[in-house]
């Protein structure tokens, strides 16, 4: 394949298994869900948020050159911040705050599925053992990301009243600095997968990291929505 | 806590935790599932059954002594065998071929869901990363086993007629391994575990085990009962 034909085999593997084709999104911007299954959306989805400078720190271990280096650490700024409150994760906790979550229990992951927890480390696991380019290749569903933040910041605006602007603030920063990690690590990924092996293996990475978003959504539909099924353990909508 | 409150504790542990109480393991028994539902168990359970010995292989190298790694080696023979068409995965895969499952696709886990793997996988890292006590108690969850094998094995006979003591011939050794097993573990975690903050690790090492073995039915539950929506890339019982 030629970089451009990669490119457009990367971007078929989102139309066909991103995450916002998952039902649990549809109900999630359009209304369809509680409160009580909302944060549990929010709680679960800060597992997520929490790993992702970890996810991004074990990559950055393994990155050659000062040059990727100083590229790749922009992530862990943007998500651990430069003060106490400041970064994605602290503006991510604005909004599982507004659920009346203490942000220890939300750094601890109180409550979290284990299935989150599975899928996540799972995430960090592909990064530390995987090739580079397939951890980096991993990251590309950034490229999809802009769109489902427009859908689910404009569709949990109108529909849920307890959702504002103000707790909905980690979206704001995502989708220029998505659209900047995509710039780098698109070029990176096309400029080295140049077997059909290596262009293979970086498709099959992007379609692993869509299965971690996928199975997140899985495991909070199955507890929360329907059949509605909380393991042992989990966080309960009545806790609210 | 004697060693004794201990043991009592660690079978609280399964009282509430274990998987016979998860709805997808009540269906299975009591004939509740058609038999795409039921190959579908078989497939995703034999991605669990094919890294039993390589869990157990990440436990054995971290042993420090002769006798333990003679004792905790048996493991690895009774799921490996002396020789191919031997040993416990061999007899699992009486049950995949059963459904027209391909022995070299269960080996490479092709259509298991993502959530059995992630599941696994974390199961795996724990026993390589947490203390020693905790890798060992991880592995109590077959104090629990012989009794939901017995219920899985008679009620999976009378309720579906493709399934024969043939099929299930993996069942037939496994209690009497399980509770050779359980011996040495028990006594192991109840001498090793004498400091409350010990006990309270080798208590939370068995709930997260407990957790991987529900996560695995809350998946299959999802994907193949109710709502029933295999994740992009998944078996599908129409390709029975």
């Amino acid at each position: 394949m030629t970089p451009h034909a990669l490119e457009a085999a990367l971007r078929a593997v989102g139309a066909e298994r991103y995450h916002n084709l998952h039902p649990f999104h549809r109900l999630l911007h359009d209304g369809g869900l509680t409160r009580g299954q909302v944060a549990a959306w929010a709680l679960n989805r800060s597992h997520y948020q929490a790993m992702i400078p970890v996810k991004d720190a074990t990559l950055l271990a393994r990155l050659p050159t000062p040059e990727l280096r100083r590229i790749w650490r922009q992530r862990i700024v943007d998500h651990d911040g430069e003060a106490e409150g400041d970064g994605g994760f602290a503006r991510w906790r604005k909004l599982t705050a507004s659920f009346g979550f203490a942000d220890a229990d939300v750094e601890a992951g109180e409550g979290v599925l284990p299935a989150t927890k599975f899928a996540v480390q799972a995430y960090v696991r592909f990064v530390a053992e995987r090739s580079l380019l397939e951890a980096i290749a991993s990251s590309l569903t950034e490229m999809f990301s802009p769109a489902i933040i427009a859908e689910r910041v404009s569709g949990m605006l109108a529909n849920y009243p307890f959702v504002t602007p103000e707790t909905l603030a980690y979206f704001d920063k995502r989708p220029a600095q998505a659209s900047r990690d995509v710039d780098f690590a698109l070029d990176y990924v096309c400029a080295h997968a140049v077997t059909a092996a290596q262009q293979q293996a970086a498709i099959a990475a992007l379609r692993f990291k869509c299965d971690v978003l996928w199975a997140q959504l899985d495991a909070l539909h199955f507890a929360y929505v329907e059949p509605g099924l909380p393991p042992p353990g989990a966080w309960r909508p009545e806790a609210l």
